[in-house]
């Protein structure tokens, strides 16, 4: 399944796409922060994303997208133009007759990393990890785009989302229990190994 | 000039045409309220509200764009429907190299009614009168798209449209008064005839 996920911005607008095979396995495809100059009106910074984002869909196929749910937060200006980058990103994926899904934050970040609460850099380094990548995709708006279409595929891939949503604290789970995703196995190994480089450091210092 | 205003809207989204006269005279060429249904996905809603705004740019050709300028509100869910078709609406536009203007609703108000603060019913009564038209447009999504688009041509005109802010309440101007739009000149004088209506009504009571 090849999702494309899109963390919705006028600024930067991260675009991923990622392959996930039955076996929940992901591959990076492709992964771009499309930007707008401030200086442009914004008609014109809309249609230079909307451009971007067209090449993207032409040139990879997805066959579902994935968007970040958009809530009101305080900066209004923000909000306005994060809403209208996802208008004009469904409308495309409508007119390509694609399936668009909305994921929050916390439900990416739960399916990500296990915890509803992780902070970007978790995220980041967890994408990375699970795509088999040397270093975190940067910036932030790229990994984010990755993870939102990793959790769609995972999520509609049926239990395991769910099972990632509920295992509250990864503390709880063991990297080797089933029913594990491979994202989880990978951030309970992940945190075992800082937890023993912490110790390390505790001992050097 | 030729003016597409937008009043944007997921559910009743109002597209009205009008042509300007250097004299500043306003024709209508075209009102419309594209719709979608609740209970399609907005990906769907968002398409079939663009189809139908292209297809009136397809069908009118206008020159210019006026948007209404959307500010958060309480309603979250309205907003982000209202941002995304405004976001749409700004591409369209700009994919056919055409100018977007936005308004606020107290410009637009004062633009045409001569009062920043002017009722639902006030502005319809003015487009109606402006355009002379036999009735007011409905529903008020269809009056608002026209007003827009009166309101972009006017202040775009110039002096005019900063006159009738700076006349924050159109008792103090009187009909004839030079330098009066010809919206204030008609607002004055249904003000005038409904009050001569109310005394009449009094009279009769």
């Amino acid at each position: 399944m090849r999702v494309l996920g899109v963390d919705p911005g006028l600024t930067r607008c991260g675009v991923g796409v990622v392959d996930v095979a039955p076996d929940r396995t992901a591959t990076l495809v492709d992964v771009v922060v499309l930007r707008s100059p401030t200086d442009l009106s914004i008609e014109r910074r809309l249609r230079r994303i909307a451009d971007g984002l067209e090449a993207v869909f032409d040139e990879h196929r997805p066959q579902a997208v994935a968007l970040e749910r958009v809530f009101a937060r305080s900066d209004v200006s923000t909000i306005m133009g994060t809403a209208q980058i996802s208008g004009v990103a469904m409308l495309i994926a409508a007119r390509r007759e694609l399936p668009v899904a909305l994921h929050t934050p916390s439900e990416v970040k739960a399916a990500i990393t296990g915890y509803g609460r992780a902070d970007k850099k978790q995220v980041g380094t967890m994408v990375a990890r699970i795509l088999g990548l040397d270093a975190m995709p940067k910036p932030a708006d790229a990994a984010d785009a990755l993870a939102l279409a990793i959790c769609h595929a995972w999520r509609t891939g049926g239990v395991a989302g769910e099972a990632v949503r509920d295992a509250a604290s990864i503390g709880r789970v063991e990297a080797d229990a089933p029913g594990l995703t491979p994202a989880q196995r990978a951030w309970i190994a992940a945190e075992r190994s800082a937890a023993v480089s912490g110790a390390a450091r505790r001992l050097r210092e």
